[in-house]
């Protein structure tokens, strides 16, 4: 097949845009996607200070990569989150974002839960009795909140493309989880205590960042977290990919037709949910517990002898340099 | 396993309830939650007359089945379909629903769509470019509701089981197709020109179906319509098999859940978008075209000659007697 722009060989094709690319032209393709993004679903103006939540895969570093080709001042937060696998695996994905960083002389700041919180994802997930995922879930929403404050970020962005955002979709709709249904958005906007939160790869499919970073010679770690391996939400990935295979654009007509049609229903009952917020006495984040927030909990219960909870500010993170 | 009834060796294992049955108990468990369905949502009074849609297959003979023994007064209709496949699939599928109805004496109403309109599903569906479901659809939902209402009968009851619920929900998920999720309900009561509707086996699963015939000596068709291969539908039900295999009771939750959590947020819409129903000036059938309804342009399409309209009554229809 021939790229629909220019009419060269082609690399890949993109089925439900009835449309193949050759390499310049992905580039192209994906940057139009993200800016198309950041303008339907107003995430950001461009002087804004962005911080992108990097892990060191494709995803985060092709949507860093496409910020900063864009023109936008983005930063990386890499979380090490202890988990070791087989090959190391946030190690090795640590080098890829640092690599990343390096070769663009670009700001990334790191935290790491062993240094900086004294436990990791394994043994934290073990001592608060919560699947790894959630403890991973709960640290990452914690402190890429708390850093973004602390650094005076006006949004974070995280990578989640389209076959994330429509598995978590399959998963809110296979238990009719209303409340995480009106809360589903590609913008949360900014409340009190916490920063805007962005996602500007949802137009993009994850064989399209694939193939981004390969053609624009960026290094990630292919391994899936060991952690999520047999979890639902791959699950779901696998029965969304059959269907998209039957039926080329499913997927973005699931999410996107959502978003259009049935999320404004469900908004009141997620607004309704929100309860007044308080800060956290340990942290001072806010928090709905009126003790101390479910991160300071994970901390406290995953160390032997409560940790002193480390100060959130980019002073206390230790900064890579390049 | 054991039976959770009785403790005698079981010959089912349903998952979702934790449950194993022997034969005896699996009889009970199927009848105690059809008639959970038939009162939790209000489907029929013990006097009402109830028709049966009858294909020949596990679900709906078992249905009648359960129906009769429940003591239910309830006739069957069969639709021939024209539909010949490999193994003459409408034959074959007519010769299972008179051997059922001939073993309990109960009545089989018949319509054939050759002999009764001049078509069947697979010439119809090619005149008036339809696929072969779409026509099927439209044929079953106007010659059901027809019979009834000669017949006098105060509901239709279909075979729809939870599979196929669930497996419809998700098409209309995945389009949020709206309109269509406000009105996908166990219930559809009755309206201007158009008889109650009901699916007392929305609580049970195709296995429960097919082991419950199996126990009770029915005999039914095996085989999937010819037709219907390869189509979204049976697509979504792979995808929900695997999904269920992972977490049983996926399924249940995601239909169950939906009538609980989600329908009533789509039923306004799908009353908005009901318009005013006038008489088709061929065949009588309330319909919203303002010309004939879609029925007759079915019909009309699919011969070449305009065939004038059987009279819908029961008279017209050749009855099967025992």
């Amino acid at each position: 097949m021939r790229c629909r722009r220019c009419r060269e060989p082609s690399i890949i094709e993109i089925r439900r845009h009835n449309a193949a690319f050759c390499g310049p032209c992905l580039l192209h393709h994906c940057r139009e996607q993200v800016a198309r993004a950041i303008h339907d679903f107003d995430m950001f103006e461009p002087q804004q200070r962005l911080l992108v939540a990097v892990s060191g895969g494709k995803d985060s570093l092709a949507l860093w990569d496409i910020l900063l080709e864009l023109g936008y001042a983005a930063d990386g937060l890499y979380l090490g989150l202890g988990i070791d696998g087989p090959d190391g695996y946030s190690d090795a994905s640590a080098s890829f974002a640092r690599r990343f960083a390096e070769e663009r002389e670009a700001l990334l700041v790191t935290v790491d839960l062993r240094r900086d919180y004294g436990y990791d994802i394994p043994t934290g997930a073990a001592a608060a009795r919560r699947t790894p995922c959630s403890a991973c879930g709960l640290s990452k929403r914690h402190l890429f909140n708390e850093a973004a404050r602390a650094g005076g970020y006006d949004v974070v962005a995280t990578g989640h493309n389209l076959d994330d955002e429509a598995a978590v979709l399959m998963g809110n709709v296979l238990r009719w989880n209303t409340d995480y249904l009106g809360r589903q958005l590609p913008v949360l906007p900014a409340t009190e205590g916490f920063v805007r939160k962005v996602k500007p790869l949802v137009r993009l499919a994850e064989r399209e960042m694939a193939a981004y970073c390969i053609v624009r010679g960026i290094d990630y770690i292919v391994e899936e977290c060991p952690m999520a391996a047999g979890n639902r939400h791959l699950g779901y990935k696998e029965a969304l990919n059959e269907i998209e295979d039957r039926s080329p654009g499913s997927k973005q007509a699931f999410y996107f037709g959502f978003l259009e049609r049935a999320s404004p229903h469900f908004r009141p009952e997620a607004l309704e949910d929100q309860q007044e917020l308080q800060p956290c006495p340990s942290c001072g984040a806010p928090t709905t517990s009126g003790s101390r927030c479910a991160f300071c909990a994970l901390v406290a219960k995953a160390s032997v002898a409560p940790v002193a909870p480390v100060p959130v500010s980019l002073g206390g993170h230790r900064r890579w340099e390049p």
